[in-house]
This record gives C-alpha cells, sequence and structure tokens, in this order.
C-alpha cells in the first residue's frame, strides 16, 4: 500500500473546502510537512469533545464512532480533573520515590493473570512494543519477528519495520516474516498457527533465530478478526515451540473494549508472556505500559538499566489511575458487551436490505463491517469510502481499514450507548439509501 | 559502564531508610521490576513541586538544582492551567484540523534558523531521535551513525544502540562509531572534527554508508562541554563531506537553557539538518519534537506517512505553546544567562579553597563540575557521589555524569535565581567543609 493509498486519507483538491479549511490544510502543509495525513475528504476542523461528542468550529456535533483513545468519553471529567489536580501538585519522574506510579501498577497487574508480574512504563504504544522487542531479543538471543501480513504495530525504527500496513515505503527488516491475518474464512485457527511454524522454521533456515510472534489480539488493521476465541492458543504454543516469545499487543483490544475480558487476550485463553497497551490507558494523556513476566523483566534488568523520562511520571500515573477507576466505577466493561451486541445485531439487520454491507465482525465495542460490492459481493475500497465520507458529511465519524481498505473501523468510546448505536444505524442507513 | 556503575543510582544496602521509605522501594521492586533505578544512597520521596522546590512527604522542601524537565519551574501556573483547561476541552490527534498544533509548529519554527521549515511531534526525545535516525537513513541511503563516546540519545532499540553510556549490557550497533567528545583539554575543536572526518571513513572502510552525526549540543552525558562556541563547525563540515546530515539533539541545552542562545546549536554558529528536542518543552508534559529542513521531510514524507497518536495532540501543544509564553514573558532565556555566570563565578571562588573542585564548564543553567582527588587531582567518582549524597541531605538535589561519574551536573529550574545559587553555595561549602 502506497502512503496515499491510506485508508480515509484526505487527498489535496478532491473536494471543496471552507476558507478556513483551507487555510489550515496550508498552514499544516507549510509547517508540518508532507507526511502527516489528514482523515476524510473534508478534513474535519475540531475545537471541543465531550463524551461520544466532537464538535467543529462552526458548533456542529459529531457523533464520534472511531476514537478509542478518549476511551471513557471526551473530556471525563474524573480524567481531567485528575490531570489537572496533578500537573498542578508534581509532575516528575521515576527515579524518585512516589506513590501514583506504584498504585497504577498495581492496579494494572491486578488485571493480568499471575504469571505476568511486572509493569514498566512507556510513553506510547509504539515505544512499549520496541521496548518488548528489546527484551525479546535480550531474553531470547533471536531477532527474528512475525506479525500479521498488515499488522500495525508502531512507528520508531524497530516496530515501523515489523509494520506492514505502513506500506512499501518502509521496508520490513530482513528479520521480519509475515503471516497471514486468521481470518476465519481462510483456515481460522489450525491454518494461523502452521503458518507461524512456518515462519520460525523460515526464519531458523535462514539462521535468524526466532524472537517473538507479535498480534494485536483483534487484528485491527488486518481487518478486525476476532472469533473463535481461542484460536491464538496454538499460535501462542507454536512460536513458544519454536523458541520464540508470544507478544500481544493491547493498544487496540486493551482496557476492556472488547466487553468479554479487560484485555483481548483473555478472550483466547492465552496467556502471554509481554502484553503492551497505549492508546485508551490514558483517555489522552500519553501514556503506555509493558506489563510482563519478571523473569523477563530479569533477564533485561540484568544487562540495561530503562529510564523514560516521562514514562510513568506523577501525572501519566494520576490519569491512567483515573481511567481504570473510571471503567470499574462506570462497569464500562459490561457496557460495551451489551451495546456492542445490539449494535452489531443492527448492522446485521441493516446488512440484510443493504448488499453493499458483508460480514459483521467484533466484540463489545471493536466493530469491522465488510464493504462489498453490491453486484459481485467483492471487497469494494471505494465503496468503503464513499460510506465513510457519506457519514462524515451526516456527522458520524468512522474509519476504513484492512489491506484492502474495505472493511470499516467502528471503534466508538465506551460510553456509547444504544441508542448512540441506534443513531448511527439511522444515519448509515441513510447514507446506503443515497449511494443506491 | 556496567547497569549498577549507573552515576548516583541507589543501591540497596546502602543505607538506612525509613520504614516508609523502604516499603516503597519494595513496591517498586515487586512492581516495577529490576530495570528501574533510583537516585541517591537514600532515595528521595516526593509529594509536591513549586518553582525551584521539590517537597518531600515530611514536608521538607529541597532545593531543586537538577531538573531540565520543569524548566520553567514545577507545576507553573501558566503551563498547569493551559495543560488543565484544554484536558477540559479537546484532547484529540493531528489527522483532525485543529489550531493549537499549528500554532506551537509556527512559534517553535520561528527560533530555528530559516533553513529549517519543517516540525514533527512525538512525545517523547527518544522518538524524536529514533525518527530523525529513520529521516537520516532514508535520505543519505546510508545507516552509519557517529555519536560521542558517552552518548545517550535515548531508549528505543535504534537509538539504545547509539547511547554507549547506556553501559555494556546494551550493546552498539554494528553501524555506529564513536569519537571522543570534544573536550577542549584533549583537542578542542580540530580534534573532534578530525575524530568525525575518521569514523566516517572506518565505515565506509567496512561497506557502511555515514548518515549522520548525531550530538547533544552540550554534550552533557560526555561531561558537559561547551567551549569555546564554534567547534561543532567544522564537524558538521566533517560529516556533510562524508555524505551525512548533522543532526542536533537540543533534548538537554534546548529552550534557552544555555542562556545565550535558544538552542545550543546556535552557540556554536552551526545550522544542522534536524534538531532534536523534548524533555522541557512541556514543562513535565510528554511532547517532543523533530525540526527539519523542508526537503528531507519531503524525502521521508514520499515513501512514508508519520503518525504518532499522542504527539502534537491538543493538549500536548497547550503545554508546550504555554512553555514558551512563560520562556518569553519571564525572559527566562537573559536570566539562564546572568544566573548562569553569578553561579559559575561562586563555584569558582569555592573551588579556590577546595581542592576537591576542579574545572567548571557550562553555558547558562546548565553547569558541569569536575571533582578531583584533592590529592592526586585525578577524576574521583565516589568524591562526586559523597558530594551529591551529601547535598541531598543538605536538602539540595542535584547528580553526576560523565564517563568516569566525577562530574556534578547543575541543571536547576530556568527560574532559579542568583539568591537560589547563593544558597546552593552554602550549602555546598557545608558539604565539602565535613569531606575535609
Amino acid at each position: 500500500m502506497t502512503p496515499e493509498a491510506m485508508p480515509n486519507a484526505f487527498r489535496p483538491g478532491a473536494a471543496t473546502l471552507s476558507d478556513t479549511e483551507a487555510r489550515l490544510v496550508e498552514r499544516r502543509q507549510s509547517l508540518l510537512g508532507p507526511a502527516y495525513r489528514l482523515f476524510y475528504e473534508r478534513p474535519l476542523h475540531v475545537v471541543r469533545g465531550e463524551g461520544v461528542w466532537l464538535f467543529d468550529a462552526e458548533g456542529e456535533a459529531y457523533l464520534d464512532a472511531y476514537n478509542n483513545v478518549a476511551s471513557v468519553g471526551h473530556c471525563h471529567p474524573h480524567v481531567a480533573g485528575a490531570v489537572a489536580r496533578q500537573a498542578a501538585t508534581l509532575a516528575t519522574h521515576t527515579r524518585y520515590l512516589h506513590d501514583g506510579v506504584l498504585d497504577l501498577a498495581e492496579r494494572l497487574l491486578a488485571t493480568m493473570p499471575p504469571a505476568i508480574g511486572h509493569v514498566m512504563f512507556t510513553c506510547t504504544g509504539s515505544e512499549a512494543n520496541d521496548l518488548a522487542l528489546r527484551i525479546a531479543f535480550q531474553a531470547t538471543a533471536g531477532t527474528g519477528v512475525i506479525v500479521t501480513v498488515n499488522a500495525y504495530h508502531g512507528v520508531t525504527q524497530a516496530v515501523a519495520a515489523m509494520s506492514p500496513s505502513l506500506g512499501a515505503g518502509v521496508p520490513l527488516g530482513a528479520h521480519v516474516r509475515t503471516v497471514p491475518a486468521p481470518d476465519p474464512a481462510t483456515g481460522g485457527d489450525i491454518g494461523f498457527a502452521s503458518a507461524v511454524a512456518e515462519a520460525a522454521e523460515d526464519l531458523a533456515r535462514h539462521g535468524i533465530r526466532p524472537a517473538a510472534l507479535i498480534v494485536d489480539t483483534i487484528f485491527s488493521s488486518d481487518g478486525v478478526f476476532t472469533d473463535p476465541p481461542g484460536f491464538l492458543v496454538a499460535a501462542a504454543a507454536a512460536i513458544r515451540a519454536a523458541g520464540g516469545l508470544f507478544i500481544a499487543d493491547e493498544v487496540q483490544p486493551g482496557f476492556g473494549r472488547t466487553g468479554e475480558a479487560m484485555w483481548g487476550f483473555e478472550r483466547h485463553g492465552v496467556v502471554p508472556d509481554m502484553v503492551s497497551m497505549g492508546k485508551p490507558m490514558g483517555n489522552g494523556y500519553p501514556v503506555a505500559a509493558l506489563a510482563l513476566r519478571p523473569d523477563l523483566a530479569e533477564a533485561f534488568g540484568s544487562q540495561a538499566r530503562y529510564f523514560n523520562t516521562f514514562g510513568g511520571n506523577a501525572v501519566a500515573a494520576a490519569a491512567a489511575l483515573a481511567v481504570l477507576e473510571v471503567i470499574e466505577a462506570e462497569a464500562l466493561q459490561g457496557h460495551a458487551l451489551e451495546v456492542g451486541r445490539h449494535f452489531r445485531d443492527g448492522l446485521r439487520r441493516l446488512g440484510s436490505r443493504f448488499p453493499r454491507l458483508g460480514e459483521v465482525r467484533g466484540a463489545g465495542l471493536f466493530i469491522g463491517l465488510d464493504v462489498l460490492d453490491p453486484e459481485s459481493r467483492t471487497p469494494d475500497a471505494a465503496g468503503a469510502s464513499r460510506i465513510v465520507n457519506g457519514l462524515r458529511e451526516a456527522r458520524v465519524l468512522i474509519s476504513a481499514t484492512g489491506p484492502r481498505a474495505h472493511v470499516l473501523k467502528i471503534r466508538p468510546p465506551l460510553v456509547f450507548s444504544d441508542a448512540h448505536a441506534d443513531l448511527f444505524l439511522s444515519r448509515l442507513e441513510s447514507v446506503l439509501a443515497t449511494l443506491g
């Protein structure tokens, strides 16, 4: 995929912009340069967020069915308040003793399987995956990494080299092998685990010792594959048989989003060696982490120290702790489970009337919906783009994903309700009606 | 240097801790694992910060002469207020149009030489240096990197592999060469530039095309080398002659700290190809950036897109903009210049009376002070440690640096005044008197 082919990327000139929008686009080009991308044919100029709503400069409200960072709702007062209080009290680092980071670590580890006994803090999911790689390389004395064909794990040099979804302009490392995502339509669990075993053999054949299989446990950039739960067990066994570790990238599915569990890997009944997390962790505050088996932390810590200036700072800890408190107090995991079912049921009902819609996948409030050509019933990226942009004009925000860019990615803040889902469905119905 | 040999690292058992401190240390070990390090023989348990002061759990005030992150003062109300307001209004990313990140970019680029025309936002200095490497590799089709012998550029896999100060447990990359830091005592500018040219030749001799020379322009981890201004010009010319780029790592000296200029490279009259920045940028909020020549951004952006979920988010932009406003409104650069001179004069006066003190180096409020064995006048890491820990007991915070861990690193918030410097000097005098 070329950089330009990023699903739902703004292409200058494709739509008429207001003077304000055009000036902002021009300023971005001039100041930030060409590596930045905007969403939508007509980019959205946001000024305010609240709950599941984003507001543009004209005061128009947009139903946010896309942003998983503001997971407990845009500008949730409990989190914003915790950030404001701590930023006015102390904002320093982990080379002093401070209770906040320890309270957070304790609470996070309580959500993990007993085998996962330590947690290390970073600022971004990229940094967490990058640290996981460093630790895996050290622990296995290997460098081979296995990822899915359209995986995304971040933007540092090391993790960009194992993120094929960044496109052909960002070469994969010579030590990286890709396996097809576990699409139930093409083999499911047996096929996936076999592909992992074969990739590990291929690495070994090239003199590269396998270090890790890393997967986003909801396979977001591959197209959202959630079922049947359990298919990761055999894959984790396959990488371990080859001497490597199993790393669960929970940046997308973590923190209750799947409804069925706090973490995506739990749905599969597998215990990872390391677990990375990020995006929703601070509801917008830059905080991320890597939870791991203590023996792996020992192996790494005996050789290397780890200090991340902002990682686990007092404000980051307060933000992340507040998010965990809200998830529990508002019972958002169970809420995501129920609303997600209602939402998918509604999407399937629409699908029975509109042949553009194909399979509905997902768990909780992470939903993938295939868009197909209504005649040939084959993947239809252009159709997906028309729906995404049609919804944007109808003031509903989603995006598209998958190697063929034909999967609608629906991933609202967890405070999304049945009523919000119904509103989404009615606007989607209108958009589909106009597309014919 | 082994991990344990980190200057000023806490070693369990070396001092008697209070019950509270001991419990916190135990919780850290149990939750965060062994890669984390604390400062001081008796770690500091901080609970609050204000201006140049940190307060411990008993309410004792510590004069902070070390933390450059809280550069405009701990919990500066203008910055904390901007963070609180924006966190309650909107905290979203750069794939929507938003004025904040553009206002910040404009203001930052206005402080740069005209050749530096774009800026890209990350969350940490590590990520900024990692991105600089990715761009340098792409632009030069090379991978060779030259750093100083005790350089520190961050903790991602790519930049840890070019950070020798992390110790022998973190191997340097096969594509990395080190050059002695430009210690005026051992050659200064001519020696440094020659070493860069030789390292580039050695890379080429090994079939590795030179991509970049990257230096912290105040050479913090090497021991703080600031004089004579201008010595970087020949080094930048040497790497460019070899086909590589010159990257100024401004994470430590940037944002007015050197007093003489906004950026450390400016003191040297050199224009870098890329400029990374971080720590003080958000006064504790995780925000960092890479400013660069537009043609380099074009070369990268034509192949790769760059998206950092939290990088340049609306709150990060508000925090960084507020920091720039405070630096200007409180004239902190000029203040750092004057207080730094007063401070270094005082340190030199003390040095004339205490043979443990050697050369005083630095610019503005970034000061390196050699500690020597009073008899042999050779580098004395143990003496430096006794001073650092003696000051901590006298409630003054600094640390040590340099490959021989004998350089006192004095780097207070920029709001440090002459009176604070005098207080520091009087407490240092007491500590030196007890050491004999």
